[in-house]
C-alpha cells in the first residue's frame, strides 16, 4: 500500500524573502542542498516515487541529486501554471492524477515522528492529512480548527488580532486521490490569492474527511535570511563527528565538540575548532583561527586569525584576520584583511534588519550580515548587525555598512577623507631607541 | 602605648581630577580596595582603631571591608562639614577628640619602613609628626621647610616658581592630641580653602614640636587617572604568584613571570601571559591572546587575539580582538571587535590629556584611555593616546576619538560617508581560481 | 690573464624611479647590499681588480664592504662628470685607461654562467663583448642586433612598436682596451643622452669586433620599487637555511621550508615561519605571527599577531597587530596596530602605482606599498594596493591611503567625523548577564 503514494515536491518558487540568499531549496546543510535531507527522509519511510516541480535556478541541483537516490523514481516538472502552489500541483497532474499524493515543501524540516503519526492516521483510510504545530506566537502562515481529530477549517494569514487557533499548518498535506484536489483547484472561481489553501478548505467544509496530524517536534523552514541559523544549528547537532580522507590536521589545533571534517580539509597549526561545527571538502583552516558552532563550506580559505562564530558560510569563501559573528554567507565571497562582520548592538537590543523598505526586529539579540554570492569586501570594512548584501557588489575599504546593498553595486568611501600637513617639529628616531622591547 | 593611637583615614573627597574614575579610595588592585591595604598596613603596626571619613559612594564597599579585618575596630564617620580636610577631622570630633591620632589618606600607597621611623619619632614625645618625601620635580601638594630634625613650615600649593625647598608633604600626620589640631582648625579666619594645612602651619608658628619623618621609599599616590598605572605596576609587583582553586589552564598556553589567578579562571589554547600579572576571579582569557604586566578583574572575557599591554582592567569588561596599551579601563566595559586603544604618538612625543579644559602633558611616552564604568565601544574603533571617556557612553563602530568624550555620550559616525556605484566592468570570478593558495 | 682585467662598477645613479627606495646599488638583500653579491660573483672568477663609481649616499656603504672582501683591490671612484654612464666611465678614467674592462651595475644580478659565457668568449680575444637576453615583451632598455656570433647593432631605447629584435642589452659590457671606449665618448658630438651607448654602437659600426654574449639565466634588475620583490624573491630561494648564535625559538613555533635565521634572533610562542624566508640579526618575531616567504631586516619587532607576506622589510621596522603583502618597506617604519596594507583589489585586477604623475599597471595581480625610510602609520589606516609613501611622513590613525604620499608628510584624518548624541533609551547592563560565554 504505502509505497503506491507519490511524494509532489514543491520548490518552484521564488524565495524572495530569502534576499540576497537565492532559493531556499537547494541551500547546502553540512554539504547537500536542503531538499536532500526532505528525499532522504521520504526514502527512509518507503515513499520512492517523487515528483519535484522546479524552476530554472534549482532544476541543475536537483538534477544532480538523482545520483544520490539509487531507489527513488525521480521525475521533474516545471511549473508551467503561474497559479503559485496551486498552479505547481495542476503543473504535475500528468504524474499524480487519481493516485494518493503527500504534498511537502522540501525547504521544510521536520523528524521522522512525523511520518510515524502519518502511517496510522493513514492506516484509518481518511480523505486527506493535515499537519498543524501549536505556536505561542503569531507566524504569517496558515492556521487550522481541529475537532475530535478532524481539521475542520484551514485558513491561510488570518488577522493576527483575530486568529483561529494557535495551530499552524505546514505543507505536509496527503490526498487519498489527488484528483479531487486538483478538480477543486480547477472549480474555485476568484483570485489566484492563496488558492491551493481555498481549495483544501472548500473539501473540508464540503465534508471530505482530513485528519489532523498534531506534530510537537522540531520544525524547520526558510522564510528570512536569519532563518538559515536556526537550521543550520538544528543540521549542526546533527553532524557525523567523521574525519574524512586526506585530512591535514597539524601540531597545535584543537578540536572540541563534535566536528564533522570532509575529505581534503587541511586545518594548520594554531587552529582550534569547537563544535558542533562542519567543514567543508578541500577547506583550509589557517593559523590561529578560531571557528565556533559554524558551517563552513567547501574550498573555502579560512586565512590567519580569524573567527567564525554561530555561522553559516558557503562554498569557495575567503576570509582574512576577519571576525564574522552570527551571519550567512552564499558562495564565492572575500573579505580583506580586518573586514568585521559585528553581531551585536552597543545599546544591547534585538538586531532588526529591513524587510520591503521597513525595519522589521528579528528578535535576535546577536546578529550579523546576510551577504549574497561573488562579494567582495575591503580590508577593514564593518558591516552592522542585520544589513544585508546583494550578490556580486563590492564594499571598499574602510566603508561602515549601516544599511541594505544591491546586487552589482561598489560602495567607496568618499574621497579626500584626509588632510595633508608638513611634519616639520621632529627629526627621525630609530624606533629601537625610543622602545624597550617589553615582548618576552 | 601604641595601640591607644586611633587612625583617622580622610575618604570622604571627591576624586573629581581621577575622572572618568570614580572614587580613589576604593579602586581594586590585586582584587581589592585601594583602602584595603591603608588598613592592613595599620594592622601590621598594632593599630586597631580605624576611624574612616566615608562618602555616600564608598560607604558601602567600606563596610564590606569590615570582615577582612577581625581585630580592627572600625568607625564610619560621614562627612557633614564641607571645609574639606578640615572639615572630615571636625566632622570626626567625637571619635578622636583627646587622643593621640595618625591623619592618613588610603589612596597613599608607602612601604612599611614609614612605621618603623614613626615609631621611633614618637618615642621622642613630640606634639606631632609630619612625614615627607624629596622631589626634584614640582608637585601640586604641600611643601615643608626643616630645621634639626623639626618641621618649621608647611605651604600648600605654593609657587611652583618660588618653592620653599624640595620636600614634599603627604598626608601622613601625627598628632599627640587631636583636639589641639581641631581646635585651630575653629579659631582660624578667613577662606575654608587648604584651613587644614594651614591650622598645622600656625600650630608648627606657634611653637608646638612637630617632628620630620623623612621617608625615602616608594610612595604612590592617585591624582589622574594615568597614576592608577604607576600604583598598578607596584601592586603588580608584589602579586602572590599564587594560582586558585577550579582554574583551568589548557594546552600551549605559556605563562611566563610571577602571574596571580584568583579562582575560577579559564585560560584557552594558545594564550601568553606575561607577569608580573594579576588575573581575577572567573575571568576568562581566550584563544591566542597576550597579556602583558596588568591587572584584569573579576568575571572579564578577553575574547580571541586581544592584546592587553602594561593596563589596569576593571571587573566585567569584555574584548574581543582589540589591543589596549597602557589604559585604564573602570567596571564593565565592552569593546567590539577589532577596536585599539593606541598608546603611543606618531611623532613620539609624550602623551598629553585635557584637565579643566586644558592640554597637560602627562609627561608618558606612552598612555592609552581611560574609560568610565558602562561604556561601550564598537568594532573598529580607535581611541587616541590620552583621551577619557566618561561612563555610559557610546562609542559608534570605526569612529575615530580624538578628544575627551562626556558621559552618556553616543558617539556616531557621521551618514553616508560612501558613495554607490554600478559594478560594470566585472564578471564574477571564482576566488579559487584566481588565488593560488599559498598558506601552508 | 683573467686578472688582468679590471671590473668598473657603475654605482653612481641616483635611482630615482625607485622612489620612495633609495639607491639600488645597495639595497638590503640576505642582510647584504646588492652590490656585495656582484662583487663575490667577481671574485669567485678570479676578477679582483674592483673600480666602483660611487655617488655620496652610497659611498660610506661600499667602504664598510670592504672589510668583507679580502682579495679584492677595491678603488672607489666620485663621479666628476655627469654625462650619465659616459661619464662615469671617464671619471675613472685613471684606474682604467689602457686596460681590459669589464663594465657592469650592481643593482644587476645574474647567474655564474654568464662569466663560464664570458671566459669562452674572450678567450677568442674580441674588442669586445656585449651581453644580451631574449625578452618577450617590450623593456625600457638598449637593444641589440647580431650576425654570426656578432653584434651589429646597439641601440638604446628604441621605438616599443619598432623593435629592432627581441634581445635586449644590459650592463654586462668588456673592452679589450678601455680607453678605445673613452676615447670614443670624447670624440662623439650631440647630447650626452645615452653616449655611452651611442659610443658603443658606433665602434661596432665602425669595424671593431663585439662578441655576442647570450645569456639565458635568471637576470633581476631595479628599475621599480616593486622589482625589490621579484630580486627578494630570487634571493630568498638561494639562503642558507642555516641558524645564527643566540637564537631564541619558544616551544610551539612552527618553522617549515628554508628559513636562514641571523644571530640573537627570538621567535616566540605560536609564531609560524614559512620559507624561503630570511630573518635579520636581532630581530624579534613576535607571539602569533605568521611570516611567508619574506625577507625581513636586523633589530626589527614583528609584534604580535602580524602577517608578512611576500614582503621586503628593512632594518629597524616594527609591527603590531598589521597584515602587509606584497609590499617593499624600507628601514625604521613603524605601523600601529591594526594598520593594513593591501594588496588586491576587490575587482581583481592587476595593481597600477603613479610614475611621473601618471598611473601605470605594474603587471602584478598582488602588489602592496613601497614605503620610505622613518614612516609612522597610525592603528587602523589602510593603504591601497601599489601606493607609495615619502620617507620621514606620518600617516594618521584610521586614515585610508589611495595615493601616492611626499616625503616629510603628515595625512591626518579630517577632524569631526562624529556627531554627539545622549544615550536615553538604556540602562546600563551587565555584561556577563546579557551574553552567555560560549568561549570553550
Amino acid at each position: 500500500m504505502k509505497n503506491t503514494i507519490v511524494a509532489l515536491l514543491l520548490a518552484g518558487g521564488n524565495s524572495s524573502r530569502l534576499w540576497p540568499l537565492e532559493d531556499k531549496y537547494t541551500l547546502d546543510f553540512l554539504g547537500k542542498p536542503l531538499a536532500y535531507y526532505s528525499i532522504r527522509q521520504l526514502e527512509r519511510f518507503g515513499i520512492y516515487d517523487v515528483v519535484i516541480v522546479v524552476n530554472e535556478k534549482n532544476f541543475p541541483i536537483f538534477e544532480r541529486l538523482k545520483s544520490d537516490f539509487s531507489k527513488i523514481r525521480m521525475v521533474f516538472v516545471k511549473q508551467t501554471d503561474s497559479r503559485g502552489m496551486a498552479g505547481a500541483v495542476v503543473s504535475a497532474e500528468a504524474e499524480i492524477a487519481g493516485k494518493p499524493v503527500l504534498i511537502i515543501s522540501p525547504s521544510d524540516v521536520y523528524e521522522d515522528d512525523i511520518f510515524i503519526h502519518f502511517d496510522n492516521l493513514r492506516s484509518k483510510h481518511p480523505d486527506g492529512i493535515i499537519a498543524g504545530i501549536t505556536k505561542d506566537t503569531y507566524f504569517p502562515g496558515g492556521y487550522l480548527t481541529v475537532s475530535s481529530g478532524r481539521v475542520t477549517t484551514l485558513t491561510e494569514k488570518p488577522d493576527p488580532k483575530n486568529l483561529p487557533s494557535n495551530i499552524v499548518s505546514f505543507v505536509f498535506h496527503y490526498f487519498n486521490n489527488a484528483s479531487t484536489l486538483i478538480e477543486e483547484i480547477e472549480t474555485l472561481k476568484g483570485t489566484k490569492e492563496n488558492l491551493y489553501e481555498r481549495a483544501i478548505d472548500t473539501l473540508i467544509r464540503n465534508g471530505s474527511e482530513f485528519k489532523y496530524l498534531h506534530y510537537k517536534s522540531f520544525w524547520g523552514y526558510l522564510k528570512y535570511p536569519w532563518d538559515c541559523l536556526s537550521l543550520s544549528s538544528y543540521f549542526l547537532s546533527r553532524n557525523t563527528g567523521k574525519i574524512g580522507g586526506n585530512v591535514k590536521i597539524a601540531k597545535g589545533v584543537t578540536l572540541s565538540g563534535k566536528i564533522q571534517i570532509e575529505d581534503g580539509v587541511t586545518i594548520l597549526e594554531g587552529a582550534k575548532i569547537v563544535g558542533p561545527t562542519y567543514i567543508g571538502r578541500g577547506t583550509l583552516i589557517g593559523n590561529n583561527t578560531v571557528i565556533r558552532e559554524s558551517m563552513i563550506g567547501s574550498r573555502c580559505v579560512v586565512g590567519f586569525a580569524t573567527e567564525i562564530v554561530r555561522s553559516s558560510i558557503g562554498n569557495d569563501c575567503w576570509f582574512h584576520s576577519n571576525y564574522i559573528g552570527d551571519s550567512i554567507l552564499s558562495h564565492n565571497i572575500g573579505l580583506g584583511a580586518g573586514a568585521v562582520v559585528a553581531n551585536f548592538k552597543l545599546n544591547e537590543t534585538t538586531v532588526s534588519s529591513t524587510l520591503s523598505g521597513k525595519k522589521v526586529d528579528t528578535g535576535r539579540l546577536k546578529l550579523g550580515a546576510a551577504i549574497g554570492e561573488n562579494v567582495r569586501i575591503g580590508i577593514h570594512a564593518s558591516l552592522m548587525p542585520g544589513v544585508k548584501i546583494g550578490k556580486n557588489s563590492h564594499i571598499g575599504s574602510a566603508v561602515l555598512i549601516d544599511r541594505d546593498i544591491g546586487e552589482n553595486v561598489y560602495c567607496a568611501h568618499l574621497p579626500s577623507t584626509f588632510v595633508e600637513k608638513k611634519v616639520t617639529d621632529k627629526k627621525p628616531v630609530r624606533l629601537k631607541d625610543i622602545h624597550a622591547v617589553h615582548f618576552s
